[in-house]
């Protein structure tokens, strides 16, 4: 592809590089930063960030969306295991989108001013206005979808379509159960699994508007919702009707609710635990082990991802960016002003209740 | 092969099959019934059983010797999945070693009297005197080990055998963690991880008598032996010294002894349960599945049996005796007489204290 005119305006010839006057900067930035481990209501700080000096291959993007994941704030607090080391200061933040605002003058790819990018597979420091990173951490996208599913593409929707994928060979017809069905990575399950043709069986926790949850989860095309104490019954496969016992189950719960997949599960299943919600562990019998022969599984999408796997990561998020674009993956989710990033903290913190997922709006 | 002549004078020309005169019965035989399931030493009785009639590629086998597994004794109680229905009555037993006695006319099989053989897959009603079944049940073995150690070969020799095979693949220099490690399987994995250049970390209950129990387990080649008491610090691994992480452990007891071999594990192994003998399920903290990646797996020796492998079984089978005639592969065991069943059976319900396997010899 022919570069187009706006990057060449925005070129330095090679030769001049090394003098002051040629080099491009990016523009003063506001950043969300932590010198330290802890509380993230306490260590976390906006700060202004000079200027940086782009190198011949670095692109300068301006931040349009960057979520407020679970994962971002374990990262601050330093209980995730891997995380940027600090001191000195880290920038917060993992996934977003952005806009490309200048080139490097040695940057091959097809970029443009204004093109929306992700950076794939994610990488730190996403909760600021101005980002400078090589070339190749950029992954142009589709710009026709709502900028928070841009923002938010990686971590959730692709952790649930890997995980359809990676443990067993589904064919359609077949069923998956999983528990935090209300989850953002259980309502892609549920709309993944609807796009493949596998059924779904999802388990919700029993608490006050459980009726209007399942609702919800039907109309994005679950097959069956459960409370955890609808299943606390002897024969607990009578109740999957005419679906088919489920091959694979997806826990991000523990406990009880870790159970009862395992008692949902058919002969041979698959259990794939990607969180733990309740903090309580995984507890299972010797006989499902050896006489049900089911086998237990982790998912991290971090690990999926540092393992040689830019190129798919980068044609899935294309996929799943259609998805949006055509109505068929979809999620509650609240854009918040950057500016006000101390409310949208607070509020994915639960300060504030039950609240969406928080997306940064820079 | 040819038939050699001992078979040839125990033939009856087919067309002749039909006269009664013709037929060819067993001898009376003994044999431990049962007709309902419960408690083995109030359900289990020795009776007389008529002859029974050699179809024409029958083979009748004298046995010769047969283990008191648990899991013979968990049939009798009814709580082991696959068991013979009862009533009718069924035989108890389940492997052993037999002497060919007499072959039906037509059977094919280079089987002579005198031969010994086991049922292979193993299959149900070993306790008894003599047994007929179709030939392709038989499977000769070499005669020049102990009787106990072809009476016993398949059921704990094997399971050890496969799941150094199945599930990770193991290099000379590699490391397996087990507990449960005085147990027969255990004491094979030793000596079997051992012959293919594979160290074994094993961890054994604390009790009265430990130190003499690591002294056996590392005359057999073990090379590290912890009590389950010893492990109980914070940094486990340094406990291991020159040894690497095991990439793969085997539990049979559940509970705290399994969550040790998880600790032992090293990232992205896999733990494989085959028994539960502390009756405590296993325990998996959140963490172990996403940030270790561990794979938990279950193995079942009749599930692997049941699909396909038979031509397998037989072979293993023979590599095992193999290494029994070369002494790479001992146990201890204990012969008691058939007609002192009761004693045997009481000893291997554990009524006279820690005692051998009990091997009945007919």
């Amino acid at each position: 592809m022919a570069p187009p005119t706006a990057r060449l305006l925005l070129r330095t010839p090679r030769l001049s590089l090394s003098t002051a006057a040629a080099s491009l900067f990016s523009p003063p930035s506001k950043a969300v930063l932590y010198d330290q481990h802890g509380p993230p209501d306490q260590v976390l700080r906006v700060a202004d960030v000079p200027p940086v000096e782009l190198g011949e291959r670095d692109v300068c993007v301006k931040m349009l969306a960057a979520p407020i994941n679970p994962s971002d704030i374990n990262r601050v607090q330093g209980v995730y295991p891997v995380r940027p080391p600090v001191p000195p200061a880290a920038v917060a933040g993992y996934e977003g989108v952005a806009q490309v605002h200048a080139l490097g003058p040695a940057v091959t790819r097809p970029l443009s001013p204004g093109d929306w990018v992700i950076p794939s597979p994610p990488s730190f420091g996403t909760w600021q206005t101005y980002i400078v990173k090589p070339e190749h951490v950029w992954h142009k996208v589709r710009d026709d979808v709502p900028v928070e599913y841009a923002a938010t593409v990686t971590v959730n929707p692709l952790t649930a379509l890997r995980m359809l994928q990676d443990f067993v060979k589904l064919s359609p017809g077949d069923a998956v159960v999983q528990n935090g069905a209300t989850s953002i990575v259980g309502q892609c399950v549920i709309q993944l699994a609807k796009v493949q043709g596998i059924r779904t069986i999802n388990i919700i926790r029993d608490r006050p508007g459980s009726e209007e949850a399942k609702e919800k989860l039907k109309q994005l095309g679950a097959d069956e919702v459960f409370t955890e104490g609808q299943l606390d019954v002897k024969n607990v496969k009578s109740l999957l009707g005419a679906l088919p016992e489920p091959a694979l189950g997806f826990n991000c719960v523990g406990g009880n609710a870790a159970a009862l997949i395992l008692k949902l599960l058919r002969q041979g299943g698959t259990m794939v635990t990607y969180g733990g919600m309740s903090k309580r562990p995984v507890t299972v019998s010797t006989s499902s082990f050896i006489f049900k022969d089911l086998s237990l599984r982790g998912f991290w999408l971090q690990k999926w991802m540092s393992s040689d796997k830019a190129d798919d990561c980068r044609r899935l998020i294309d996929y799943l960016l259609g998805l949006v674009q055509e109505g068929k993956l979809k999620y509650e989710m609240e854009l918040s002003p950057f500016d006000d990033f101390g409310l949208a903290l607070d509020k994915a913190l639960g300060k504030h209740g039950s609240q969406p997922k928080q997306v940064l709006r820079f």
